[in-house]
């Protein structure tokens, strides 16, 4: 069953989310992708992010895609219960998954029941495509990169940080993005304390005692 | 967003689902439809299910099918965060559901979002046949019901009860049904410390703070 949590920045829907969708009763290991960000990998806000994501309590093994490839990745999405991409440039991280060949092999995971939390660029890429972001984030951060598909899981675009309440992502911003995507695209605008809940038809068994 | 949660007996898998699928931030008031025992209302697991449910600590309110239309019907499910239906007699269940009119009328709300929670016999009159339960519960609880199709909201008849732990359904029971309607149904036993987790394909927005 297709499930996917696309964060705008708060974390607080993702504590519910594991807990219906990953397995219980045990343990959880949660792969982070910090390939969004690899172009400032010190900067505040990804350790900020990646210490909200810690204070959930699960395990966290880093899955990174940049110069990795599909057998490898694969692999490293065996031993995780859940995927966490992280936020930065959608551009680099949709450069990431495809040079990679991760993009396919997500995909795959995702759609056979593999629970994805993505945060802002991570909640972009789940869409069929990171245009809709050209404005927000900057091309610039991935000159090779011309095919502008995301992963396809869901026909939703976030627009994330639509409150305008992050600096880099004033009002105006979110408004001239919504005027000009909008109208080829499925945007779903979503504040900081939002998040949109994804969910594939099927059905899978879960603990109930 | 199609969402249920079919229990077979424990109401664990309850709270996560309710955070994930219904709405946050507010009081929740839940349906609750108890025609399934509307032959042994006062039976001790009825009331235990009840005080059950009543733990988890939101507001219930009564959705009584039998002798209700549909207008009736739908008004109550506007009050409502989620429906509950709950156990006993599946039979009798949807004969409440299709004399009531009410299948129609909770079959579109659950389509159109309302989460739905099914125990026992409330599970499996979600499915599209009650016919697999025949050996497990007495067609003579509604004699007049001919058409054994349920709700339709999911291709899987649950079997609840599955381990064979509750008195009435010893394994030998459990064995015949899965023998007998597992070739012409997609049956999906349950322990009853076990759900199923239903969603239809879309999405949600929710809160993440």
């Amino acid at each position: 069953m297709t499930s996917l949590l696309l964060l705008s920045l708060g974390l607080g829907a993702v504590p519910a989310f594991l807990a219906a969708h990953a397995p219980t009763g045990r343990a959880l290991t949660i792969g982070y992708v910090p390939d969004a960000a690899r172009a400032h990998p010190d900067a505040p806000y990804v350790a900020a992010e990646r210490a909200g994501v810690a204070a959930l309590g699960h395990a966290l093994v880093d899955v990174r895609l940049t110069g990795a490839d599909p057998r490898g990745v694969a692999s490293a999405l065996d031993g995780v219960d859940a995927l966490y991409v992280a936020g930065g440039s959608t551009f680099a991280l949709l450069d990431a998954l495809r040079t990679s060949g991760a993009d396919a092999v997500v995909a795959e995971r995702v759609r056979a029941g593999l629970p994805y939390i993505g945060c802002s660029a991570g909640s972009v890429v789940a869409g069929p495509s990171i245009e809709p972001v050209s404005l927000m984030d900057d091309p610039a951060d991935a000159p090779d990169l011309t095919d502008l598909r995301g992963l396809g899981l869901t026909d939703a675009v976030v627009v994330p940080h639509a409150d305008g309440k992050l600096p880099p992502y004033p009002l105006d911003l979110i408004g001239r993005t919504l005027a000009r995507y909008g109208p080829d695209h499925e945007l779903v605008p979503l504040c900081d304390d939002e998040a949109l809940l994804v969910t594939g038809p099927g059905w899978s068994v879960v603990t109930s005692g």
